[in-house]
């Protein structure tokens, strides 16, 4: 049995992901309401400065303990339990949008051998994309997923931004960005690139700068990326 | 009967479009073999450049004539036929990855009504998303599709070297990119924005900013995207 300690997107679709797959309990991270007497894993799914604390509270437990953070280390739970793991889900959670649970990947760290091969066990029973990962690995890969996902996010609130002053609906790039994923699948990002910057078109660029005028960030961000595709394809 | 001028992307997946669909004879942009005796409509499917040189070899003829391009105006077709228009995709071609093309927006101008109808008669082949679109609208799409394509390809770029250095697999990022996309479908991006810039966490930025010291331009535009994520969220 597992216990899923949070309130919050991560705990939440955690326990969706394993629903019907074992028994989840969900634990109020607060009160601890809701754990049960003997789980087998305790997951910890509560932001990053609340973790210690909520550990605190378990000290002792003969459960495996692990949390599900990207940038905490494993040495958070050091005491908790002589079974301690890390189980962190590189994806980013929203209640009411189910991601596709079974190509969620899921980065796993134990204290011993026996604990990271259950909490491999546990992420089995939905996913297939399962790794290894230390603190340095995860660390890595949240800077990467800060990229990749994060301030992607934040180049489609200035694509926004662009069209909603003319009155244009941003849902007309959405097919735009879903197939420039898509390629990322089957090509490298450098393979993939596309747009003026990579072509060298230095008219279509001034132009584009010219109508950021009155967007002193956007603009700076769009001399900036241009100036990076341009000089990564001059290399060979 | 459709003759597409063109070899490349656009002219190749705009064919696959329409296959089946209506009668497709493919062009020649050099040599203009393969021009039926009389087409209905014909599409210039050539790089922006290239659009004046292949118009002006069609000069007088009866059929209607559109380029596809985001960025050209409708008057690169001055003078060719009675009836000239825009036909343009907005979506990322690459040969041997199709697209979904249902849910391609095409985005349409005519020199005449009759024109504009034509056009969009021949995109409801193959889509639904249809819209009229004038100089103006194409040209502030086509920035903003830089942003939300080419720029999120070129982050993306970032963050592959970022995991390669450690011998870390890119793919891994690929769940979370496309659950990127799909939030936008029902989100906003400044609603569905999140990382450690929305949240204002200085230490986290601070980390990564340090581990990013071997790479000043992707540490340049993770300082910008930040600075621009946290201004906005303080705004109402």
């Amino acid at each position: 049995m597992v216990a899923m300690i949070g309130s919050g997107n991560v705990a939440y679709h955690l326990s969706r992901a394993l629903n019907g797959k074992t028994e989840v309990r969900m634990v109020n991270p607060r009160t601890l309401e809701g754990l049960p007497g003997k789980p087998d894993i305790i997951l910890i799914a509560v932001t990053d400065t609340a973790i210690r604390e909520v550990a605190e509270k378990l000290k002792g437990t003969e459960a495996l303990v692990a949390h599900t953070s990207g940038s905490i280390g494993l040495e958070a739970l050091n005491g908790i339990s002589s079974h301690i793991g890390v189980f962190y889900p590189l994806q980013t959670f929203t209640k009411g949008i189910d991601p596709d649970y079974s190509e969620i990947p899921i980065l796993i760290e134990g204290s011993d051998p026996e604990t990271s091969e259950k909490l491999k066990s546990l992420a089995h029973l939905f996913t297939a994309r399962i790794e290894d990962a230390d603190s340095e690995k995860r660390r890595k890969l949240h800077l990467a997923a800060v990229f990749a996902c994060n301030f992607t996010n934040a180049l489609a609130g200035i694509s926004r931004d662009i069209l909603a002053e003319s009155g244009i609906d941003f849902s007309l790039l959405l097919p735009l960005m879903k197939q420039t994923v898509k390629k990322l699948e089957i090509l490298t990002p450098k393979e993939a690139q596309t747009g003026p910057a990579v072509r060298g078109d230095r008219q279509v660029i001034e132009s584009h700068l010219a109508m950021l005028e009155s967007k002193p960030e956007a603009k700076e961000i769009y001399a900036k990326i241009s100036h990076l595709i341009s000089s990564k394809s001059s290399k060979p």
